[in-house]
């Protein structure tokens, strides 16, 4: 019936992104989400400054992060007219001289990101009249992205029930294939929602040694006691793999840098109540690599631990 | 974080209807529901026509139903300017001189309702620019409107299950208490949507006759033989009851008056099949008298279909 039906948010967020800049001009209008003190670009219409989805910016150095804490306004015409802005540091890598912001909140009423807009030219101060529409605007994107994140929950707990089918016999943990496919799945959401994502890849270190010492039951149960302990450090959305062998991994999901750490530091003090000796490597997905690489990467930095270990 | 933040359609399409109206004037502003024949008001923005929500149209009647058919044009700043406007019984009810219209729709794409606006008087053609405007916050709404009857839909199956566990032993079905639970929640939605509801009261004719004559398992054979029938009969998101001895109901949701009669038939027709004797009564909830006023007047049809039946 309508030309342009959106069935997501992304959908809903370009087609309000084209409308302003259609109504407003402004050379680039954004969907972004902050994250500790990363801000990535989800969405833009970009008629000029060249910022595309994926792209990663200080959230320190934006004139938004002065925006969401009520310090400096919404819509500013003459951005240079606003000291927060003029010092901001971002003004000093691209030309802005306009600028236009409104928070995007999650359901529990924190920040998410911002719908927001800038120009190398001032604008006419008519713009600031407009601030009900832009404010609506900017509810209904929060209102439609907090109903797809709940429907994502319930989408992801269906996506691991099918997966389980492919549980490791021996510890219950999801194997390689069930990783391997959800990976690939949760790429696709930190994609769109710019959620931060860790992995952690764990190694025991001494399996051979059981193995051949003790016998392959002793190894098993070595196996066993890992597993269980690596599940009971995780939250319930995070994802434990045996990927094979001695080897583990964990994506520890919608999870930033500090929390990650907390969760190696805690595996690790686990691991030494249970007298298990294991290397461990953390990386985080960073949104121009993605999942595949931060993989790669916490692998390197699982073998240099293992390496440390062993000298 | 914003100072309006809405919980739900109904707050987020009157968030819509209170902007438009302060932005562009228009004496009514309403988000209405399409259902057959009848035009149910939802929601309203009212400033002089004194229409509120749960007050029922004929769709016929209304200029929206032409301009769903792209008949005639989605903004009318003088509506006399458009013959089948002018000519729309409605013009004959109320003075309009200006209109606006846009369709809301369902997930499958077919029509739900409108967001429409009229004025007493003609209005500027300036608002003819607002096209894209009045378009984006339409399908907004609509995509919010979506997700929500998702969500109703799990809900429901979540009541239900809760439900379960008054179930009469002797059938299986709902019993009164949770029939009385189920209703109360229904018309709740059944406001907020606008979705039409039917009621079906039924009660078997022999029953007594066959406890006097063959004893109470045969009577209890009865009951159930009727109980699985009338589950034969209906829609999985149907509740069927039974109210005590020999009285059963269905409540038949979002179904119209047609399926309701088709509904009817094919339970007299098992019935018979199965050589069981009862009265029907049906009714259609009335959006201005809600579930409990149709309770009543299915109940009378009922105790009407009996006495015709004796005679």
């Amino acid at each position: 019936m309508n030309s342009a039906e959106f069935k997501n948010f992304e959908e809903a967020g370009q087609a309000v992104l084209k409308f302003l800049y259609q109504k407003f001009g402004f050379n680039l209008w954004m969907i972004t989400r902050t994250e500790g003190d990363d801000w990535i670009v989800l969405q833009s219409e970009d008629n000029g400054y060249n910022v595309q989805p994926g792209q990663v910016f200080r959230w320190a150095d934006s004139f938004c992060s002065h925006m969401v804490q009520g310090k400096a306004p919404r819509i500013a015409p003459r951005s240079e007219d606003i000291p927060l802005y003029v010092n901001a540091p971002i003004a000093k890598q691209v030309e802005i001289k306009a600028y236009i912001g409104q928070p995007l909140t999650k359901e529990d009423g924190s920040l998410f990101g911002t719908l927001c807009a800038i120009d190398p030219k001032p604008q006419s101060e008519a713009i600031t009249k407009e601030a009900g529409l832009i404010d609506l605007l900017g509810q209904m994107l929060s209102y439609i992205l907090q109903g797809e994140l709940r429907e994502v929950e319930q989408i992801r707990q269906r996506e691991r029930f099918k997966e389980e089918a492919l549980n490791d016999s021996l510890t219950g943990l999801f194997n390689r294939r069930a990783w391997d496919n959800l990976i690939g799945l949760e790429e696709e959401r930190c994609k769109r929602y710019g959620h931060p994502t860790a992995i952690l890849m764990i190694d025991l270190n001494n399996l051979k040694t059981v193995n051949d010492s003790l016998g392959h039951t002793a190894g098993d149960e070595l196996i066993q006691k890992a597993a269980t302990a690596l599940k009971g450090c995780v939250r319930s959305n995070d994802i434990v793999a045996r990927l094979g062998g001695d080897e583990f991994a964990i994506l520890s999901i919608e999870n930033n840098q500090v929390n990650a750490e907390n969760l190696v530091n805690r595996v690790l003090q686990v691991f030494a109540e249970a007298n298990i000796s294991a290397a461990i490597g953390l990386a985080m997905r960073n949104p121009l690599n993605g999942l595949l690489k931060a993989l790669q990467e916490a692998d390197e930095k699982m073998y240099a631990h293992k390496k440390k270990i062993k000298s």
